[in-house]
C-alpha cells in the first residue's frame, strides 16, 4: 500500500460546495452554509493539516455570514477563549463559484511551479469528487495516494444536499470510490465523509 | 491485514459516554447530550452496521430528552417524512451508567453463550475507549480487527467534553490508539472520531 504519510496534507484542498448542488427531488438549487459544517470539517481540516478549507458559495449574504462567524474566532473574543477553535478554523477560505476556485488554486500551481521548476504533469491540481453513486470515471485510493506521494496537488470537492449538480460534476478528472456501508443504506453526513476520506488518503498504516 | 469484513460491525456496540467524562479544567462533570451527536452518530453506525449506539447519562431530564427525540421520528411524524433517519435512530438505546450497560451487554452475551455453545474465551465483550493520549495498555487496530475475526463482540466508549474520567478509563480492557494527526493538535469533533474509527475496523481494503 503506497504511504504518503500524513504531511501530504500539505498537498490537498477541500472545497465543500452549496453550488450547484442537487435537492431531494434532484432539483439543482444552492444550499445553506452551516455554521457546523464549516466547524466540524475545519477541525478535521486542521487535524490531517490540509492546506485549504474552502466554502463554496455564490450568495453573498452567506459570504457575509461566513465572514462575521471567522471574524468572531480569528480576531474577535472566539479565538481567545479557544485558541485551537482559531487554530482550525483558519484554514478556512470563501469561494464565489468553482470556476473562480480552479482559477485560484490553477494560479498558486503556476507560482509554484516557477518556483520549484516542476516540470508540467498531467493537470494539477488534480480535481477529484465523492459521490454516495459508483461513477465510470473512478479513482482507487490507493491512485490518490500515488498521486500523493509523487508530490501532485489535490483538490477534493464535497457536494452539500443531496450532491454535486452535473454541471459540477462534469468538470472533475475522477471521483472517490463511495464509502461502502454494510448495505445500501448510503446516508453518511459530509462531516464524517470528509474525516473518512482524509484519513484514508492520509493515514500511515 | 486482517479483514473482518464490513459484516463485522453487528458485533460491534458503541456508547456515547456523558458521564463520568472531565471538562476542560480536568473536572468530573455530566456533559449534556447533543441532538447533534445522536444524529450524527446514528447515521454512521447505520452505514458501518453496528448493533446498537448507547447514549449513558445518569439524568432523567437528558433521558426524556432523548426519548421525546426518538418518539418524533420513530414513531411520529419525523420517520414518515424521513426514513433514512429513522432507519438510523433505531440503533439509539439509553443506558444510565456504564454498570447497567456492561450488565446488559454480559446479559446479551451469556444468552447467546447458549445458544451458541461458545466456549468462554477472554472477556467478551471486549471494552475498547479512545483516548487522545496514548495509554499504556493500547490495542492497535489490526488486533481489534483480528479480535472481530475470530467472532468477537467489542463495545467502544466514546467519551464526550475533554475525555473519560479516570473511573471509566480503569475499567475498559484497552485503548485504540489516538488519531494521529499532522501534528499535536487533537481536537477532532467526537463524530468524526466515530466516523474514522469504525472505518479502520470495519472497511475492506
Amino acid at each position: 500500500m503506497v504511504r504518503p504519510g500524513i504531511h501530504a496534507g500539505a498537498q490537498i484542498n477541500i472545497a465543500l460546495v452549496h453550488y450547484p448542488v442537487h435537492n431531494r427531488r434532484g432539483e439543482i438549487i444552492g444550499s445553506a452554509v452551516t455554521n457546523l459544517d464549516i466547524h466540524d470539517i475545519a477541525r478535521i481540516s486542521r487535524t490531517y493539516g490540509i492546506n485549504r478549507f474552502y466554502l463554496v458559495t455564490p450568495y453573498q449574504d452567506q459570504q457575509r455570514l461566513v465572514a462575521e462567524l471567522l471574524a468572531h474566532w480569528l480576531s474577535g473574543r472566539g479565538g481567545e477563549l479557544n485558541p485551537t477553535r482559531k487554530a482550525a478554523l483558519e484554514l478556512v477560505k470563501v469561494a464565489p463559484d468553482l470556476a473562480t476556485l480552479y482559477a485560484e488554486l490553477g494560479a498558486l500551481q503556476e507560482q509554484s511551479h516557477q518556483i520549484s521548476q516542476r516540470p508540467q504533469g498531467p493537470r494539477n491540481p488534480l480535481i477529484l469528487a465523492t459521490s454516495a453513486m459508483v461513477q465510470s470515471r473512478t479513482m482507487a485510493y490507493d491512485q490518490a495516494r500515488q498521486r500523493l506521494a509523487a508530490g501532485d496537488q489535490i483538490l477534493i470537492l464535497f457536494g452539500t444536499a443531496s450532491g454535486l449538480a452535473p454541471a459540477a460534476m462534469a468538470e472533475v478528472d475522477a471521483f472517490l470510490p463511495p464509502i461502502d456501508g454494510v448495505d445500501a443504506y448510503n446516508y453518511l453526513p459530509v462531516r464524517a465523509a470528509v474525516a473518512i476520506i482524509l484519513d484514508r488518503l492520509l493515514r500511515s498504516w
